[in-house]
């Protein structure tokens, strides 16, 4: 059971301390320590290569959790938060040594982040991996939590139809990605917003997305609705709250759904935008907040849906690709400014 | 076919010109004409007495209708608003003569509304009235559409379960009234807010809500709502928009339903308010608009439910009652202000 060389060097990325404000790179530091590739009897613990790790906006949420209100994503790991740095994040892990049944050597698996290299997990509560004729790292987002995201988002809660105009913010992550083309598959109409020209062309050329706009190079957001969206809205994924979210209740059909994913611009607001919600009165609108971890039951109903049309390249999937754990605090606050291009992931080892 | 007078004084009240900022008395008079008591040849009018009118919040919109956004609830009605002073209220009519073969003289039937005492309508839409045994105002009320928006507002829309908690605001309306009860019949709790003492004690002293409060003595609405929802809300009857929404969203429990049927505070707002609204998804909460009129096809099914529990007297409805179309101006802005003590209805003539 136990490996060759009993101690390897272990480095992990900390956050010096929950953040107020906007997240700096000084906030975190890249520390390095040595842990003992070998579990003691009577565990059930497993010893995990982390392979690939995700960043995701809501993390930003996660830096300032102490100082905001109870999150139920956070609650969700709250029993492991002392050991995780961002407890939503996701790895994709390699198993070195198992004391758990469920687990053995050699398994590729999924589950929650720590950030470092490799991680002794007590009560691993992981997925594993069954298909690994696609790339290993779409298991930190388009195959985990994101992937649900999208997939319980568009389908469950925007009950979208054929022909129906879609407007998906926030364009170049994981989930607006896989909602565009989700969106394209049905027969609908869709538009994505991104805050670089960089992620507009990428919708433009890798996506068959409809069209793209860089919201922060219009001055009117009402108006860039109304060019893109002459006939009105019916489906609005929100990833951005705020000023958008205020110009698209404007354009916005009637009986139009928005599935409540994140709100990235408020996340760093001391207090909210003025919105005005008379109009989900006005036009009936029905807006609901979901979480992807309440639709994990329908992960294998949503791999037999997704993996055919990966495998066929019918959806396709950008990664932005950042390269070890000293690389680690630079790409999560480059994520937070918009200059990923693709889903962010961090490579801590490859497999 | 002709009626024994030929001719009759007709009173109406006369919105001089749509308004910009609060409404005054000013901005009404009452004309005095004649109308003829005939109907031409070919014609399929019906000429109608007016009885009673009603008054509802959402008339303070129509008052300023062409300054603002084209709303679904004036549309409906808009090949006639030439003709109607506030084409959302309704009125209760006795059919005086008739040319159309559904209606015959001596009918009663409810419609929508003009602010006059008798009323020439060249292509009724109305519906007739087959239950008289209860009082004829409350079909301009409980028994019309604002008793349809309760209906399908508290049972399409928030999806009750028994023992769930409910919070109902603008409370002395008919739509609050009759929520309030429907979610007592149901078994749940309820508390309902409203905006002045007399309102209150009627709240607690006619109904048998669990709790009701005066929403203009709490400097706190937070600290209320956690008073009288120590577990927090699971559904939320919104009448009134603003501030309130603002502090429902923190005390909404996970998977809450928030049914709009109308913002009353920011109807005379020049900017909307600031609303937390990512509670809507760190709770995964579902906020929908209606209206009732989409659902007007369950209006039988209304009257089956309801005119039992009205004839046993345990559904309650309380009214306020103005007389004449003189006083309709000052009862009319008292509903604006928050005068009325249950349903503000103008009697224009007795049946």
């Amino acid at each position: 059971m136990a490996s060759v060389r009993k101690e390897v060097s272990n480095k992990q990325l900390i956050l010096r301390d929950y953040v107020t404000g906007s997240p700096k790179e000084s906030d975190m530091y890249v520390k390095t320590s040595t842990i003992k590739l070998e579990i003691p009897n009577g565990s059930k613990a497993v010893l995990l290569k982390n392979l690939y790790l995700s960043y995701d906006p809501v993390m930003r949420i996660e830096l300032k959790i102490r100082s905001s209100l109870p999150i139920p994503l956070s609650r969700h790991y709250l029993g492991t938060e002392r050991l995780f740095g961002w407890p939503i994040s996701v790895t994709q892990f390699s198993v070195l040594v198992s004391r758990h049944l469920d687990y053995k050597e050699g398994d590729f698996v999924w589950g929650p982040a720590i950030w470092e290299e490799y991680s002794l997990v007590k009560e691993p509560n992981l997925t594993k991996i069954h298909h690994t004729d696609v790339p290993l790292s779409y298991y930190t987002g388009i195959l985990s939590y994101p992937g649900i995201t999208a997939y319980a988002g568009f389908y469950e809660i925007c009950s979208p139809k054929k022909g129906e105009y879609v407007l998906v913010s926030s364009a170049s992550g994981t989930v607006a990605q896989l909602v565009g083309q989700f969106t394209k598959l049905m027969g609908c109409y869709v538009v994505e917003s991104a805050g670089s020209q960089q992620k507009v062309d990428l919708l433009k050329n890798k996506f068959w997305f409809d069209e793209a706009f860089n919201y922060k190079e219009e001055c009117d957001l009402n108006a860039a609705l109304k060019r893109y969206f002459p006939n009105g809205i019916d489906i609005y994924f929100e990833n951005v709250g705020g000023k958008m979210l205020d110009a698209v209740l404007l354009n916005m059909r009637d009986h139009g759904r928005i599935a409540g994913c994140g709100m990235t611009s408020t996340y760093n607001l001391d207090e909210p935008e003025r919105i005005n919600l008379m109009f989900i009165i006005y036009k009936r609108i029905r807006m609901e907040g979901f979480s992807a971890i309440e639709y994990f039951h329908l992960y294998p109903k949503f791999l037999d849906h997704i993996l055919p049309y990966i495998r066929e390249s019918k959806i396709v999937y950008v990664e932005d690709l950042a390269e070890g754990l000293e690389n680690g605090a630079a790409a999560l606050l480059g994520l937070f400014s918009g200059c990923n291009v693709g889903k962010q992931v961090l490579v801590v080892s490859r497999e």
